[in-house]
């Protein structure tokens, strides 16, 4: 396995290049995210290539629905989570892939217009014998009014430090 | 809470239009899915928008990982299922919202040129008063290996018939 840190240095460095190995991940640490605001356009457009419910794509059948209007597919929500999330977190960690997404719930729907923010706590960093550990990290996203929309644990392997 | 059934006939029914209700379900049902064939252009393109990680979009980092290439986003990945599952099972259902999923499991890398498929099978349909049920499904994917790729179980409110 190649050790890509050796970009350290470079301003514009990638995003994934890993810098932060799972020895330097603190339990309890918490890392704010930042904002996404959701267009309905957005929303029809993520929902229509991969979530077309009418709920999330037809105002017709959205606005006699249970919620009264569009709500954004909560598939386009944990990707806008998972944007946020290596944007502001992941990207700068040395992670080798997702394992897990446990108890993810959607608490409120999620409509054109609102902005989203949260932040990801470490639970646990379980180092294993094969360079690497499994580190649990749970997340909220809330909306402009901070109602929690959004929650999730997530597992993934990250390198330990070579 | 507006009945869209009215729309039965049509023949251009939309999908999300809600057919079928939670007491049409049985439990231990078993519906297969259709394929979808994820080439490298849409994982890169899934993933620039949405999970910007090197090893899903720089060959380069990709290369040099722990999987030999670029894989697919988890995220992708589940909008996939999504996908399938709405255009072969949930789309007929009269469907209110997604409650949460649980245990979502990457269990080996999507690579470009996989063809995915699956099925779901209902494992409880639990009435409230409120004329609605909560309906937990198990899903699997595989690729063309017969391998697994993901596995997960969601849960969803389903309207009770009216």
């Amino acid at each position: 396995m190649k050790d890509t840190s050796d970009v350290n240095d470079a301003p514009d460095v990638k995003v994934g290049s890993g810098l932060t190995y799972a020895d330097d991940l603190q339990i309890g640490e918490r890392y704010p995210l930042g904002t996404h605001t959701i267009t309905e356009a957005e929303v029809v457009e993520y929902a229509t290539a991969w979530d077309p419910q009418g709920f999330h794509i037809d105002k017709e059948i959205a606005d006699a629905g249970a919620y009264g209007g569009i709500i954004a597919s909560g598939i386009h929500t944990l990707a806008i989570y998972q944007r946020l999330a290596v944007s502001g977190v992941f990207g700068n960690w040395s992670v080798i892939a997702g394992k897990s997404l446990t108890d993810v719930r959607f608490l409120r729907p999620v409509r054109p217009g609102d902005t989203l923010t949260g932040s990801i706590t470490v639970d646990d960093v379980a180092f294993d014998d094969r360079g690497r550990a499994l580190v649990t990290t749970s997340a909220r996203l809330a909306n402009q009014r901070a109602e929690e929309v959004l929650s999730l644990v997530v597992e993934a392997f990250v390198r330990a430090r070579p």
